[in-house]
């Protein structure tokens, strides 16, 4: 079984044998495009339905919004497509004509949506409008990275629109909090949040605020932004209301983002050297049954008993299989580590006897993870196994997130820090700042986190 | 209130009328593409949602396949390519550059999921292949025709891959059971099952299957395809296993799809000139509450009691909405029965003191559809209605179906017969049968239905 690179030795290449034999992904014919295999897709999936229940809770609708976008809507807002225009897919033809003027495929759909807002706000009385999109786009990119970098990738983006900054500032500072609280709470990822220094803002936001969350290799991988887009789009696309005091005024409007790049991430984070280790919350399987057995007989009784408890735990909303596969049990259990499942339950002829089973925790390899326990009473007995997990994975993703942050008050500090993982500096706002840091040091400022003093003068 | 042009003077633009008095749509700056506001795009995830259910029921997994396909991968299925040219939108230029092979938006996955399935599928043990996908695709088109007829439309496409023609079929079959009890048990929409004419087969299909639904103006409304692909894609694409007897063979494929063109369908089926009527178990709110008050002392009993109501029935996972508008209690009837909110619970100050409520069905208009009843068991009280106002509508739908097909012995008796509605008649699987009704009657054949006897050998 060392199909999987370890970790330690090329982390690259660990996470590329994990989505391999877990059968996550496949390569597409065109460059820079994967397909996500039913495994990989229902992962994504279950992120995605908690996700959006989230949204749902602070009163978004989610809404659907046209893939092609006319070229001169990307052309209103200078610095939106100063900043997409490279990235760009050009529809030029269609129904066997050249068109008069091209079409882009989305590569984000602020326009669009600003356009429309345009038209349907009139009044105060149409504020505010609360609509998220769940859909793809596509930024033409070559250096495929599964997840973190791909040309077309799967993802939401909020669009709201507010009558006052106060409110759309507010609206900002929820869906981080939402997307921090999501990546936590569903799936044991902790992330810092902050402030994005003005040199890395989302093209044509007056703010962006990030989570940034630690991945196995100390990397940063940026789960999730929120743009206070400010009255920019509302000025370029002309989103006027009627306010009570009978003045005609812009609105102010945001985008949030999180993509498929966060799920990419949460296997960075979790996996280990036998493979993906999945949160219970969102496994596409919580529980695999493998029964054990030798002769036919044996293996009548515990087929019997296995499936005998699948319908049990099914009937208590656990997503549960019954591995029947002709394998050893050796083999299956290896198969299931390999693709995370939280919680193994082995039955043999001995459990059917006592009425009992044999439980694995993924996140604790070996005996030390081996739980001994009736049949009577199981569903809840593995529910509290998932929250135990879940708050186990946490806890040591929280723990390597803390051990690799580093203090730093000078340059040599914050130089020596970088070799060994974050730096937490008090840096200036200012894009000189940023550049240095890449050409000196070949490192980005990730964000200035909330809870973080303002920076002194000192010019870094 | 007379925005809505009565069903029986225009029924489209009484179809037009209704979505944007429901506030479903809005065009998009792209001819031929629609935007799906909050109301229609909960509308659709509804269906979505049970749909998807009924999928995985039957062993089907999601997962996701690339947006865009190489030209050449069209050309290699040769009715495929020529079904499916005219209709093409054409990335020529990515990235800032004009690109070697032009790609094409999906029309539709066949070719670059069975390009997939070829180097996935190696022996019998790889099979069955059952995958759908939930996506949009792209048709060039221009004369929109909401929901029925957009350029860029969403959908499901089922893609699967079986060892035998025995089995493939069995699938094909299966789908159209599906879409038909989706249609039946989840949208009140009742649909005849049969087979297209060799004439209507999807391109590079064998055979085609398809459900048929009466529309409010008595024409018909294809509300799901399953296509038998024989061996012509698995032939196209090289897809072949090594079977149990140790030869290699082709792969037998299927491919079956419904759009939201079902979702347009279903409201011209139940719809009346009071707007919308949604089945209970698809719509986005099932029960408003509508608070009736004059003074602002009866206001602040009755708003405290219709939110405790609103809490319970939120409770009872009904999805419930209360109007708090400062809107008359007339207009807000009005504007619910337009938006075909299947339950209204009207709460006065006599309910506040009687612990009552008033029920209204949208199924059956004024006093015959009112019911007083006691708020306590309120929450069950409602969902027997759901069930009845279901069942109502299904009743409607299939008496106004059956009232509306005639059958047909002679090619008079059809000429007659189809000023009226649908006929039912012998004919012959022969396309200059399908010219001679298109080019004599301007009529199309939906299907043979299952449980027609087959044609005599009359030469219609």
């Amino acid at each position: 079984m060392a199909k999987i690179t370890p970790r330690s030795e090329d982390f690259n290449q660990w996470y590329l044998d994990v989505l391999r034999e877990a059968d996550m992904f496949d390569y597409a014919p065109v460059r820079g495009c994967i397909v996500v295999k039913p495994y990989g897709w229902t992962l994504y999936e279950n992120m995605r339905d908690l996700l959006d229940r989230r949204f749902k809770d602070t009163g978004h609708s989610n809404a659907a919004f046209p893939l092609l976008i006319p070229m001169s809507f990307l052309k209103r807002e200078a610095s939106h497509v100063e900043g997409f225009s490279p990235e760009l897919a050009v529809v030029t033809h269609g129904g066997g004509e050249e068109l008069v003027e091209p079409l882009v495929i989305r590569p984000t759909s602020e326009t669009i949506i600003e356009h429309s807002y345009a038209q349907w706000i009139k009044s105060y009385r149409d504020l505010p409008i609360l609509i998220n999109l769940w859909n793809s786009v596509v930024r033409w990119e070559m250096r495929t990275k599964l997840f973190l970098r791909t040309m077309e990738f799967y993802w939401q983006e909020g669009h709201t629109a507010h009558a006052t900054h106060e409110e759309s500032w507010a609206e900002v500072t929820q869906m981080l909090d939402v997307y921090h609280t999501h990546g936590v709470e569903d799936c044991a990822v902790p992330s810092v949040k902050g402030r994005k220094s003005r040199n890395e803002r989302f093209a044509g936001a007056i703010n962006t605020l990030s989570v940034e969350a630690m991945m196995g290799d100390k990397r940063a991988l940026q789960a999730g932004t929120s743009h206070d887009l400010g009255q920019n789009f509302a000025r370029a696309f002309d989103i006027k209301f009627l306010d009570r005091d009978n003045t005609e005024k812009h609105c102010w409007t945001t985008s949030w983002g999180l993509s498929w790049r966060f799920m990419g991430g949460m296997i960075m984070i979790h996996g280990d050297d036998q493979g993906l280790r999945l949160p219970p919350r969102i496994a596409p399987i919580q529980a695999v049954i493998v029964p054990i057995y030798k002769s036919d007989d044996e293996k009548a009784k515990v087929m019997e008993a296995a499936d005998r408890i699948r319908l049990t735990l099914k009937a208590a909303g656990i997503k549960v299989k019954l591995d029947d596969r002709d394998e050893t049990p050796g083999f299956k259990f290896n198969d299931w580590e390999m693709r995370g499942v939280p919680v193994r339950v082995e039955v043999g002829p001995r459990d059917v006897a006592n009425n009992s089973v044999a439980l694995a925790r993924r996140d604790i390899p070996g005996k030390a993870g081996k739980i001994f326990t009736p049949q009577e009473g199981l569903a809840d007995k593995i529910k509290g196994l998932f929250d135990e997990i879940h708050a186990s994975l946490l806890r040591q993703a929280e723990a390597f997130q803390k051990a690799n942050i580093r203090e730093a008050n000078t340059w040599e500090e914050l130089k020596a820090g970088v070799q060994e993982g974050w730096v937490l500096a008090p840096l200036l706002d200012d894009p000189a700042v940023d550049a240095k840091l890449k050409e000196e040091l070949q490192v980005t400022n990730r964000n200035f986190p909330f809870d973080q003093a303002p920076a002194s003068g000192t010019a870094w």
